[in-house]
């Protein structure tokens, strides 16, 4: 199937979101840009936050019951923090009807799939999944049609999992401009640990050890460039949503953060021992990696 | 004075650049934007990259001698790696003209100040300075004339620099379109350590930490989004430059990374516990910080 037809094939009803911000307002924006969608049911609990993706056209009809918001909705995508999931998933998979799809968008795979599979239905299915894209802005007004074109999106299957609904969440995330991967649970928490959880977790520590530097009595964050604003901007992510992950993620993160340390900690090493090739070697490793992403 | 008389009145019949790189080759090309430069003479040891400046109009005549090029300057621009800075001094001062102002861009300034001025005659001065500003790409085609326009410019004047040789190295930073601090050199240093230094180490292990890691016998960076990228553009940052930075600036550099590794470690240890509380704090006091400086 090309993507031609997977996109003018694809359509999908009735959609509920839950969790209107960046990652739930994108995909509702992407799919009716993409004509993929009919209606779009928007579900939180900030009335506020609804109001304002109603206004700007993100979602048709807005609700803060998401047990009735879900009711008619062929798929529906669940973009709360990662620790409400079960929660929610809980709430609504009572009155979805038969055949519903429930796919998510949390950055953690395995914990989520362990407490939502239990609570299933015969008759409606999960395809845990997680976009690989994001900005450090958060709420509805920070989402935008084309946050998904052209990222991965990360899709967990587990041995329970529908292989219909699993195909049709994939041609959803590719009619949205996404290369859909497929990786097992385990695998993704790592991954995943490496190259966002951990960077997070660093930029976080940075941020907060420079900006509490006092020896000068003024804040000398004042003096940083474009170096440091670039490199600090994930620091501005938001606490809830990165308090869930760090938790929820918890022994992948630790061993990334264990392997940090040594690398951190050598590197220190060879500054205090001043040995010029091995801090050369160290830096030069990295801009060749760095490079190779670029 | 105003900013319009400091532009109009300020004037280099003169300069010599050493070191045509990003940082050396943007104030030549800014300089020449303002007007505020004759001839400008571009000086290093790679021919191909001082042809590079000259092909791009950054100077006006090139020569890998750096005596000879310095002869007729009034201002030398010294633009080499940190650790070659006293070397590229003791080699020009003996031929440069009476009156001839030196300054630097060199990102530390303590070792640098001690080193060159026991060399300077009685009619020679130095003022050493700082532009904080840059990008990860270096070498003469990295180089644009609006680099300094709106940042900082540190100057750390020690008690026997001339103090209109000062007033003169300000001026020329304010005409680039500089804000100019003077500041204590052990300040700058300690400052430097923690907003820019510091980061750059921490970026460094990041991505050797990350990029090395390989469970699942594939490049997990493929997986990295804009966050990552971001996050990692300064670990592209020249590795000479770095490493000497890192041994030029080794006491507070091992001070902050201290620091920072306290940080870090209470972060971990609050993961580890699953201290919901406390996680969110630390996150939201970064957040807040880092939005301060948006």
């Amino acid at each position: 199937m090309n993507k031609a037809q997977t996109q003018s094939d694809f359509f999908i009803p009735r959609l509920a979101v839950i969790g209107v911000g960046l990652i739930g307002g994108s995909l509702a924006l992407a799919l009716r840009e993409a004509g993929a969608v009919g209606e779009i049911v928007g579900i939180g609990r900030g009335l506020e936050n609804l109001q304002k993706a109603l206004d700007l056209g993100i979602v048709d009809r807005i609700t803060q019951d998401a047990a009735e918001g879900c009711r008619d909705a062929d798929v529906v995508f669940l973009a709360t923090p990662v620790r409400t999931l079960a929660d929610v998933a809980a709430a609504i998979i009572p009155s979805l009807k038969p055949g519903a799809i429930l796919t998510d968008g949390g950055s953690v795979k395995a914990q989520v799939a362990q407490e939502i599979e239990p609570l299933l239905r015969d008759d409606v299915f999960l395809v845990p999944g997680h976009p690989i894209a994001g900005t450090e802005k958060s709420g509805a007004e920070a989402a935008f049609a084309t946050l998904y074109q052209g990222r991965r999106c990360i899709l967990t299957p587990t041995k329970s999992t529908d292989q219909e609904a699993l195909l049709f969440i994939q041609r959803m995330w590719a009619t949205v401009g996404s290369e859909v991967v497929l990786m097992d649970v385990t695998k993704h928490d790592r991954v995943l640990a490496a190259i966002s959880h951990l960077p997070h977790m660093v930029a976080y520590s940075l941020v907060n050890a420079v900006g509490s530097y006092d020896r000068y009595e003024e804040n000398i964050l004042e003096y940083s460039a474009g170096g440091f604003r670039d490199f600090t901007r994930i620091a501005s992510s938001d606490p809830t949503m990165w308090r869930d992950i760090a938790l929820t993620n918890r022994d992948a993160l630790i061993e990334m953060m264990e392997r940090f340390e040594r690398f951190f900690g050598e590197l220190k090493e060879d500054v205090r021992q001043g040995d010029d090739g091995k801090l050369f070697d160290f830096f030069q490793r990295s801009k060749q990696m760095r490079d190779e992403i670029l």
